[in-house]
């Protein structure tokens, strides 16, 4: 079934992008890096019951397979170009195999993504995506380059995927928050024209997939840094604020994964107009803390209080 | 478990490719396509009790799980250059993994072939395994160039991976000849040497995954010809004629897979040329037919009778 199915998500996605010179139908795809730009490649599976719940639509899964690879492109500054698929399937099921390229499709067209290969196998539901995108030389956005008195931001809000799959587990009643936080956590929003934007005014970066103190952590350790977050300061949605108390809010939004918003530092002087240009980007931008000397993570609360990563349940987030 | 165990395979294989700008350890690799190169991309995956057998060798599956990609690129002509690693688990068993690393990580070698990111999950096993590598400019070899009156050729020996699949499956007593075949089905050679060197020899090219007939099939679909394979020209291994009867070895070498040996095509008046030059790689190449006008791949025996691949069981093989 390979070429088919293959093929039919191929035709959903970008067609005629002149830096494919071939694409889906030999053994392989080639491909015109442009003149100038360096390529930035990063590979991501998702596993039905790991990482996304059994009954997950179909069109979630597609959405959400290319999302959080488009996120890792975001991270690093990339222009999004190309994909290849591997679906693994119990069976060709028509109806899934719809939604999921549906999903898959939306989302690749919105960033004229073009699936240039793919592989479709038969065994438990598991879909790897490859993503490929352009930066210019020396421009990608690291982990790395962290400096003490950097500002760190947030593009978005956090915790709401987390907050979301509480909802599905606990068959928390439907609401329209309800609703939205479980879009957040099935159709994660890729902050790609942040993260280009970024290119030229942030240190570091990384994408919150794991949760902030995780992400934030990868952060410090490759920068050979520490951070400071204000708490108060975490930025939420307002169907966070209508379902959850501030701290299991705040606790969802710290150790909760799935969020796939930016996480960023900028020179102090900068932080202003980092603001600005987000705002103008729709998805805005959040001072949480700073980074300094030293290493790992703190959080403050808003009396000015450390709080306890242990006692909280964040521990193994800590790095 | 990401980084430990990707960055574990990372250390075994190709170390300071200047073409790697930034490679494990970030959201995404930063890479640098050669000037005047175009990339070549692929993607396969690899299921547990489908692509190879329960209990197989974890040094095996790692070996193999790369091969497969390398004889996607083989067969445009490619050099190999970088490998992206999506790995599904059951658990982080060190034994399955110290024995994937060191198969994966002893082919990777050979072809200085660098991993520049990958992705582990918990699952079904399931490892996908994305190549990148390069081709001049309009040199990559397709499935759609052949012509008739080319010259139809393959590398190395078929049918071998077949026979040793029997051999595993029918429980054959233990001999050199059956773990030769074995071995073949295991630890294919991606025929990387002969791809590039093809570039400028052949018209059409495939690599054999699915059986001759299945894949020749597939260059006379994409090329909009026929061909007339002789099946007395096809070559066999010492092994597979110490083990296997004539009809037998036709049978495993026309419908069976997983031999990634190149299929392809030269203009007759380069045939003599072709042989010599696959020779000194010591693949070695064999005439085994012809394109014609037309459509289809047509097998003849010995006598000159066209053999009847309903008949033979081929038929779910043809195109």
């Amino acid at each position: 079934m390979e070429f088919r199915l293959i093929e039919r998500i191929r035709a959903r996605t970008m067609q005629g992008r002149e830096d494919v010179r071939l694409g889906i139908g030999d053994d392989a795809a080639v491909l015109a890096v442009p003149v100038g730009q360096e390529l930035v490649a990063a590979i991501d599976s998702m596993v039905e019951g790991v990482h996304f719940p059994v009954g997950t639509a179909s069109a979630d899964i597609g959405w959400k397979s290319l999302a959080v690879n488009l996120s890792d492109l975001a991270a690093m500054g990339a222009m999004p170009a190309w994909a290849l698929l591997a679906l693994t399937l119990p069976q060709a099921e028509p109806a899934f195999i719809e939604g999921f390229t549906e999903g898959f499709a939306e989302l690749a067209q919105s960033y004229r993504l073009a699936l240039v290969g793919g592989d479709t196998t038969r065994g438990a539901l598991t879909v790897s995506v490859a993503v490929h995108g352009f930066v210019p030389p020396g421009q990608a956005l690291t982990r790395s380059a962290a400096q003490p008195g950097d500002v760190i931001f947030v593009t978005g809000t956090l915790g709401d995927a987390a907050a979301g799959l509480h909802c599905l587990q606990a068959n928390v009643q439907s609401s329209a928050h309800g609703d939205y936080l479980i879009g957040r956590l099935n159709r994660p929003t890729p902050r790609v024209q942040a993260g280009m934007a970024l290119r030229d005014m942030a240190h570091a970066c990384i994408d919150v997939s794991d949760g902030l103190l995780a992400d934030l952590g990868h952060i410090c350790v490759a920068s050979g840094v520490g951070a400071e977050i204000d708490a108060s300061l975490l930025p939420y949605s307002s169907a966070m604020l209508g379902l959850f108390d501030d701290v299991s809010a705040r606790d969802f939004a710290l150790g909760g994964g799935d969020d796939y918003e930016l996480c960023f530092t900028v020179p102090a002087a900068r932080a202003a107009d980092t603001q600005a240009n987000l705002a103008r980007l729709g998805c805005g931008g959040t001072r949480i803390g700073r980074i300094v000397e030293g290493q790992g993570v703190r959080v403050r609360d808003a009396q000015g209080h450390w709080l306890d990563a242990v006692r909280r349940g964040w521990e193994h987030f800590s790095v």
